[in-house]
């Protein structure tokens, strides 16, 4: 069975507010899409923060002492890592133009998620905006999964994505960063290979390489395609959280 | 347009000496698949290994000093960590159950890449068999792709995928570890968003991305669909490599 991954067309510019559930059901008819059970729609982090109301306008920001000491090493705005402060539990690498950190939703990322593109301006540096990830992207995944399940009446999954870096490979990649009625992980442990050997490494991560391929199809430049529908995941809808992706920390050997 | 991932039906087991871009185009042909421009064909790692001869005997092995103290730090088969070291710049790190190398391709990987699963198995431990990783798979991939563009006529990308675990979270994906025809990774600095602002953080990973949805169709349990065809990659085709990837060791900040 082959995977199909189709950008939803004619998905409005979201507000803080606005039912994210309603506009997606909206672009998918319009998409000429009709929802199937095991269909999966994947989001693009910055619709869901900005319905969500994670604007913060940097003029309302007064950096700390440590937020402008570490904002001259890093060479950023010292309102904008105060912010990253407040999203991060850790600071795990700075350095000029670079701040790596674990962000307090578990996973490490740079700049706390923090995003300053496709974020209305108005016309002068007062009314600049950054974006901070949604509070809890399980939960937000979870709430317009129901809505969406409720009008269709199919069974879905619902994902929210970001793009992050990888420790050793040039360029980033779509990542999950909240998810639901969808697996995080699928454990093939103790499953045959085709000479009846027992499969050696075999955790695999499908939410991050569904969050790969919708990435793919969604694009980064902003182009109005924040929604991606996806149909044909190959594994059974169960539900899994962004909690099942993060290494334990005992566990980790690169910090 | 929409991304489309077809796992190829028909691949038969491959053995050392075929000829992957007939047993493909013959797989393409039973999966009633006409090549397009601009398709990619993705290739998991052990058909290209196999095809390559890439397998090795284990009694055949002896390991050397170093190898016999690693694997008794490790766990694992001293004859296998002996042919890791032989296909790796250096070792990262290496706990019971873990060996994380630099492989002589230039990624970070866990058992540089040799594999015990799906690997021919005679009657006695004396012809068990472990499988390295294609010598160049930017090569491989090149070869099969202009075998492939001579019999249809078309413009086409091929990648060679392996499955690679993550520093920080739980759970392999499909990582590309060559290709050709087809770009490792997208520059998309300078592009604006819907609102003017430059593109921070835009050099994306598109091969990787590929090769993360390619990994959801064919799976891991070696179910018989090592070949994955897809239609509407969303960027043009040019060219590609490996190297392009592999993040200089003077910009790895976690080693």
């Amino acid at each position: 069975m082959s995977l199909s991954l189709s950008p939803l067309t004619g998905m409005p510019l979201v507000a803080a507010g606005d039912d994210l559930a309603a506009l997606i059901a909206s672009s998918l008819g319009a998409s000429g899409i009709a929802l199937e059970d095991n269909d999966i729609l994947i989001l693009g982090q910055k619709i869901v923060s900005k319905a969500e109301g994670r604007q913060v306008r940097l003029a309302a920001v007064t950096p700390g002492q440590r937020a402008r000491e570490i904002a001259e090493l890093v060479e950023k705005d010292p309102r904008v890592v105060e912010l990253m402060l407040g999203e991060s539990r850790t600071i795990l690498r700075a350095r000029p133009g670079t701040i790596i950190v674990e962000h307090r939703l578990g996973f490490i990322c740079a700049n706390a998620g923090i995003d300053h593109s496709n974020v209305s301006q108005g016309e002068d540096a007062h009314e600049e905006f950054v974006l901070l990830l949604p509070q809890d992207p399980d939960r937000s995944a979870a709430a317009i999964r129901m809505a969406l399940e409720a009008s269709s009446g199919k069974r879905l999954g619902v994902m929210v994505i970001d793009s992050h870096g990888r420790a050793w490979r040039v360029g980033t990649v779509g990542t999950c960063i909240g998810l639901s009625g969808l697996p995080a992980l699928v454990d093939q442990r103790g499953w045959k290979d085709l000479f009846g050997h027992t499969l050696r490494s075999t955790i695999v991560g499908v939410a991050d390489e569904l969050a790969a391929a919708a990435s793919l199809v969604m694009g980064q430049a902003g182009e109005g395609t924040p929604v991606v529908h996806a149909r044909g995941f190959p594994y059974p809808l169960q539900d899994g959280s962004l909690r099942d992706m993060i290494r334990p920390i005992e566990q980790d050997l690169f910090r």
